[in-house]
């Protein structure tokens, strides 16, 4: 059995291109006892992958040049030397930009296609959803009648994002760019309030949208929109920050003036509270509680998403970097073969 | 009876000038049912002063021109219409830089001299002292074998960090300027390491005295302190935030990069904790708690303080000056009166 492979060829300075992959084809070595062979239906692309490619200080290890790249992928079973796993069964695990991969049973998940399309454990059930729920639960703590703001929210944390702050009785307020995420952040996900970053008058519209201010600033995006949203920012306002999108392909510090002493001024004057956070983190405390009302939520439709799916394991460069662009239009994944 | 005021003439650009304080003498009063007068003998002086003199957004609202300069002060009941307190009592009140106040009995706490001296409900059994109390410990949340790093570590809060710190098993770190104060922060304060921000080698010291990074950064200085504290914190690191006394004269943002990005890219990677905090937010929560335990540690001596007396309230706003510059050595009072 082969695998067609996506590797890291070289780290990019600033966006990925042409010369960031590479693709391989390595023939995968036979079954162990309590392995499985899958043939991968489904990879994930999300932005943290971006970090992966860089050596700076992060949360997890960097992809080593040669490797093939991570990511979050469901699997159908074709071969099975692990109790409880038969062809066919489909499984969520983290075998990365390939075809197909040996795995150890214990270190995927089943899932079951009857509950939900297996996609959505890439997504709204998965890790971004799980994102979602965790921050804004945990940290946000959005009460009643508060404001949540959310960036990039046609995408699969901010879309769930301002749609549990709903359900918790919050104000949602999406930002997004172009006209056509901006009408789904109403009409399909439920936002109080949509609102364009690309627009000339962004701030004026943000200010008219939070005419209370801003309690929970979920953070996913950084940049100028950060710039605006803490602008607004109540006292006693939580941020979650639980990625920075906006700046990933930097390649140097901004210009000044510096604006950190400004902003470390206004975390004292207004009593803030901000917390990066990696959803791992809160997988014990909340990874039960998770499943159970995220998986209620969307089958009531109180939670909806989009997927935005790409076919073909070779359009996965090219996908990654438009994603970093806010080019995708919900849960960028895509489809690796049928 | 009369008093003695300093009051706001004309607000500081920059550091407070000759031409930011004006003294007047004003006739007292008669007093009405409910109200003591007070011959004021102590005042405090605290760098969140500095903050009232500003019209920019902050937590309180600013002194106006023309108004007594606000501050927390001992005094001694001269007359009582306030059952009660009779003469002879000390009280804690938030009389301002004056030397005779009349004011409301029930916004008044008594003081008993024989259980501390009264002026330790200025510092380390007052607002500073529970400043520490409830942002290290609230916030901060030092686990035992954890580090915890404070700057102004002789004054009247990082004295108490540092100490408090260690009750709960943390090791803890000081920073300070100048020999003397360094001196003191291990031989005085017991903390396990102290560094001179103003030696050369400043960072090479502070690496060195924080081997397994930092936990806790208990920010009350800001400026280059904090961008040298920030490269050793660890994951999970927590800095609650209780002034930035080093940007309080800035008149204007520093020069660039911008280091904000980088910091919130910091923020994320390393899921830190950064909150800013006010005293008053824990009074209801952690106000009983810390009058026990404070009050048990100085007396135990397991928390010592140490006090920087002025005499004279028309010394007031040099003494305020300097201490923005960090020329105190531990709480500074003004000696009102006898």
């Amino acid at each position: 059995m082969e695998t067609t492979q996506i590797r890291l060829a070289e780290r990019p300075v600033g966006e990925p291109d042409d010369s960031t992959f590479t693709t391989a084809t390595e023939t995968l070595p036979e079954l162990e006892d309590g392995q499985v062979a899958l043939a991968i239906r489904y990879l994930s692309l999300d932005p943290y992958m971006r970090g992966r490619l860089s050596t700076a200080r992060s949360y997890a290890t960097p992809v080593e040049i040669g490797d093939v790249m991570v990511g979050g992928t469901v699997g159908e079973v074709v071969e099975s030397r692990f109790e409880g796993l038969a062809p066919g069964d489909f499984v969520l695990s983290y075998s990365g930009w390939q075809t197909a991969a040996v795995v150890d049973g214990r270190h995927v998940r089943k899932l079951d296609p009857s509950v939900a399309p297996v996609t959505t454990a890439l997504g709204v059930l998965g890790m971004p959803g799980f994102t979602a729920y965790a921050g804004l639960l945990e940290i946000g703590r959005p009460k009643e009648g508060e404001t949540v703001v959310v960036a990039a929210a046609t995408g699969p944390v901010g879309s769930a994002v301002g749609q549990i702050a709903r359900i918790k009785g919050a104000r949602a307020v999406g930002i997004a760019g172009g006209p056509e995420k901006v009408r789904a952040l109403t009409e399909e996900f439920g936002f109080d309030a949509a609102l364009d970053h690309r627009a000339p008058d962004f701030k004026e519209q943000l200010k008219a949208a939070t005419p209370d201010g801003v309690d929970v600033y979920f953070e996913n995006v950084g940049g100028k929109v950060f710039d605006a949203v803490r602008r607004r920012l109540n006292t006693y306002a939580r941020i979650p920050v639980c990625g920075l999108v906006a700046n990933y392909n930097l390649t140097s510090q901004p210009e000044g003036p510096d604006q950190l002493p400004g902003f470390l001024g206004q975390v004292l004057t207004q009593s803030l509270t901000v917390r990066g956070f990696i959803q791992d983190e809160f997988t014990r405390s909340h990874g039960r509680d998770f499943v159970r009302d995220m998986g209620e939520w969307v089958r009531s439709g109180q939670v909806r998403y989009r997927e935005d799916v790409v076919d073909g394991l070779e359009n996965a460069p090219a996908a990654f970097t438009g994603m970093l662009r806010g080019e995708n239009f919900g849960k960028l994944v895509v489809r690796v073969s049928h």
